[in-house]
């Protein structure tokens, strides 16, 4: 066990979390995973470990992924300039190949051999096997190429894997009905799992503490939120940004079924656990 | 979590319980219960909140227990006197009744009714139960009365409840052909329920550290035991009095398919998490 | 077979209990058992032999029990008085502790032994096992301590034991949140008991033959009573004393599903099966 | 219940069934039903019957049946002479067909209405179906025609049928690899049968006591024949003509795994209860 | 596979055959086998091979067959007239177990028998097995004898069958309450099973192309019917005769949610594939 | 269905497919695909419309794919340079990657995608997901950096997808115990997913007509070689340079359990059908 704790003290902590394991034991956890917490190794080993510990205890942890970084190192790689239009990747026919390529077969798999290092068993998914994720071409005004908007989900690879204890790890692209590939917002696909999954708590690493009244003042996170008070956020510019979709896909979930939505500090080792695992919980939670 | 220890670090705790999670997860442990750990009710808690904590991090926790002290009060309060021949309890056809009646009734029904205030789910059994232990009179030389040795163990109502997610906890007593109840040694009964069930592990509480060379000085404890070193300890007298049933139990137990049974201090709170959640446990390890 | 029968007639007999087997084949019949059946040991005897024949034709019988006169005598044995108020056992903290010891550990697991003698397979279980039986303090006026009105009912562990093809035998204490055991009406715990369970039939044995218009005159048992009579039956004093419990039980389970509840006499020899496999039954029918 | 007999008695006579039925609960026992038995529908009824209690009570039987006086009524209807050659039927193309026609047709469907009506839920099979029974063209030294030996037997449609709580009714044709059809010997048949479902119990229903020493002298039945002494009471003609097969298919029943065959007088009433629900059974059992 | 054409053209009609395949994988699909079909040797296998073909690929085919002139024939040969009412057979007691025999004896398991010759695995039945078809006396008027008209279907032994992965081959005879047996019209029958098992698709094999405008003018076929349609058919005369019960079994079905009933030229052979492998189809196509 | 040909015809060619389909129905078949069959886009969809209707067909197939052309052309495209070694590919850690990447990223979904197309339901998988595919580094006296032979298969996702009716999709690379990804040779990880699955069958389409006497003449292809002519074959250079890891591949799989290893020319459009679906198959067949 932990050095430096005698093991009377060790043998506390875990039995203090014993209300905390049956809580959660036998339910469905999203966490949705990126950001800086994906490009520190230590981050990213301790986020696995957490994962391996929350599924060997009985949670069905499922992982969903982004992969911003190593996209745009490897067209940077191949010679291809990323193109932004208001913060979302122009994706052309090219980089949504590369998209698939990087997301399903590097950075997927990555994560899933960490899992197996950390002492679990994953499997990798993209939107892409079973015809997991279908979406089309998203319309919100701008031309993005091929960005997509999910149309459905088929769950069932995804309840198979769950259901054989399996963690699945799921690359967010997804193809129309003429199998064209297309990159979607992994906030988004996360939440849209959830739902698909009737998942209890859809958790999202970000790289800030959590929503924040005054983003220049660490005091001012919310520690709660309600859907009701969401719109008045929006208004008010608390809810800004990238922060958008993440909090619209909060909005879908748990109108859609999903208990508790919670927006965590992916800088701080062992969020989840602590999250999950404490009463008082860190960063913003979203209920209905 | 516990109080007085920043998260972080109990987040760290939880983490560090990984490969000993990963170890027995899915297996059967037995727990043979009894002596001090049995009447100091903060150790009781203590014993019944860590067999909680391993059924819900999916190891198939197996209960059996004891219950001299209860039994002597009830007798006593019953005007009968306890007579013990070699340190075995004379049990005559009115005791053996209440033997039945305190440690299926009572003993076993309040551990029952702690490890579900502790958060777990226990069934209740005794070995009357579908004929589950099948005994005749021992024959040791002196006349014990209807003192019993095990004929046969059929697990299925053991192994039901396993199936069903409940920790069966079980009163040793048992029947022979003619529906005669006898009392039967539970350190013997535990190495036999484990064999039965093929238990991974075997974990014996007692009221001393572990088997010491010498019973006076704490520092000489055996850390471990092989089989082939029985017999000579036997002979040398470092196995001796009612170490001699607990060992043999072992033996067999060891030679019939269980991996480890170990002796651990019932004194130390928190005693079983601390031999299985550790490189080097406490107590006295015996492998074969 | 039976002595003194040619093998034909006995052949016909059992070709005649055709009929009724199919009608019970497969249904949850709860027996209610109480009163002289359960102390003289011919009885006894007589009653686990029916209850194992319904059990190995196919009828899932599920057996409630009492046990007043050995908890009296026990008491008695302690040295700890009887006291009835309007005919209930007023039960302090030591009372209720003898109560729980006495008919999980004595009189439940003798039945167990006893179904077991007469070739069939039991598990002895009292509302504390599994959480299985959730009550609080009795309100009803009169202060007569721990005795319990039932809140909820968990039949999980009735439900497998009846899968796995063994017979469920009940003690009936049950617990509050905080672990503290109350003593059960039986009557009223085989109601709840059947109907948490879908029981086709209740069948409750008693000391008379049935419902008496006039108890001093034999020949004025009521054969069958509607639950709408039941009120006016209340109210001319037919119904009164003991038997409001029983036929309040009786209302409740016909309510919520249970098809008949029977009240027959168990000083006669095989009264469940004659009542179950003759047309015009013994006893009391009570029907919606 | 059975008319004459106090309920009480009748109560009794169940009881007293209890040891037989555990005997046999589960287990398959194969009748097979011919002779005078099948034309006698008094006898009829009460075979049938017979077999439906079987079933309730949870035995696995399993009917055989042969046809003889039907088909030749509907030979001799058709204006065909039924030709015989040392006591078997001599069987031409045409035969063939007649005798699947009659078998699996009439005699076959009319039990399973007849189990019908009694309470019971039939299904008609024969050596046809689902390729259950094949076989090749019998070389005993006389040319018979489509007289068919058993090569080979595929129980799955009947362990289906047990399975779901059917009563499998077998009328014996059965074909040979290019589909011609067969007429096969209804002993034999139900020999095989009982060895491909391991059954506990091969019942013959003859019309005479069981194996007679002296056919002429009603007391000189023989109670039990061990396999070893078949030899012998062949040689010394016991063991003759029509028997000769019936006995050479308990032989081979037994000496691959079939516990116990018996030849009872179908034409006593309830012959197949009184075998199986009494100690000393009727006609003649032979045993390993 | 099929000489005369290159293997490279063989896979492309395999390939071809891909999306038909797809749509009725795992589907039940009725076939009503009747007519010409039935009496052609050629066209007998021919439709044999179908059906194993469409087994061995997925689909859950049923089939109810008819047997109109082995049944005459038999009749016939037996001396009995056939007499007929309105073109209805009229069924005397006598008729009606011959129909019973000739049905489920003869025609029935000969189609299990061509079944198992083409490679497939079927299971003869009809309406008497396990209870599966219960009717009473048709009552349209004219008094035809044992002509039944069914009143309840328990389609268990066809699941059953279904589920075990045999093709079930129907007899359509029935039974009342009494045991009486009645020749049942295989059209309705048919609708009916495919009714209660939920069918796709109900095919039914017939002597003329499809449903026709005038039935002397060949190219007067119509490719399809809405039920709305129906009424007005038939008083126009379109639908008429023995057309009629055809008609309004399909009309039944697809208002009891089977998706679509078709009428096939049995002349032609593999109609069944030709219907189920193209766009086009063949017949005519009745639909909600 | 297919154009040109009347639809009788192509109903005939499917019923001639029959007995294929029940040769191979439920059985695994690995089809390992590379070459050409995989780089032109008309023979790489024939190749998965073959393995959709297959599967459609009840057969379990598996796909265990390469990929060096698009391997190549990504690290040209990132400026690294291919080098080979004795015709292997020199593997640095960059290298190893990018094949991991490419493979299980951008070949692996793009036949799981093309297989939707088709109309099958397929999941991708690398030897990384669940630890399938153990290796260590190959050691066969070049130093090919991370080039991988296979210590250990766990063939339970695999298992899991057939179970589910899914069509595993595999790239073929692994890890060592550090998580250190390698680089597989895709025939030999074929042989040896064969093996681990029991498959009936391993197929492996190559660039070649079969296995040849003499490559430059077309009418010398070995139609079949059983493993005792092996040696002989590899001695006289019949078996050279890269076929010689295919065929020790096939040696291995068959003395392992695999029933046929077949190595057919996938420039041929439909092979794998044409090689199922007929007597003589095409190519060269390796048997036991």
């Amino acid at each position: 066990m932990q050095d430096g704790l005698s093991t009377n003290l060790q043998a506390q902590v875990l039995i203090s979390a014993l209300p905390y394991i049956q809580k959660y034991t036998g339910k469905v956890v999203v966490v949705k995973y990126g950001g800086n917490a994906m490009i520190n190794p230590e981050l990213k080993r301790a986020v696995m470990s957490d994962i391996v510990l929350l599924s060997l205890i009985g949670v069905r942890v499922v992982l969903v992924h982004g992969g911003g970084p190593e996209i745009t190192e490897t067209l940077k790689a191949l010679g291809k300039e990323s193109r932004f239009i208001g913060g979302l990747r122009y994706t052309d026919k090219d980089t949504a190949n590369v998209v698939q390529m990087v997301l399903s077969g590097k950075t997927n798999k990555d994560l899933v051999s960490l899992i197996g290092q950390c002492g679990g068993k994953a499997l990798g998914f993209c939107g892409i096997d079973g015809g997991m994720i279908k979406c089309r071409k998203l319309d919100n005004g701008a031309d993005l190429g091929f960005v997509g908007e999910i149309v459905d989900i088929d769950p069932q690879p995804l309840a198979n894997a769950i259901y054989n204890k399996y963690i699945p790890v799921i690359a967010t692209v997804g193809t129309d009905e003429n199998g064209q590939v297309y990159n979607i917002n992994a906030d988004t696909a996360a939440a849209e799992i959830a739902t698909a999954l009737g998942a209890e708590n859809l958790i999202t690493l970000t790289d800030i503490r959590g929503l924040m009244r005054d983003v220049n003042d660490d005091t001012s996170m919310i520690p709660s939120v309600r859907l009701s008070e969401v719109d008045g956020l929006i208004r008010k510019g608390v809810i800004s940004g990238g922060m958008i979709p993440k909090v619209l896909g909060f909005v879908k979930a748990l109108e859609n079924g999903v208990k508790k939505a919670v927006m965590i500090d992916g800088r701080i080792e062992h969020s989840i656990l602590i999250e999950m695992f404490s009463d008082e919980g860190i960063g913003t939670l979203f209920t209905k």
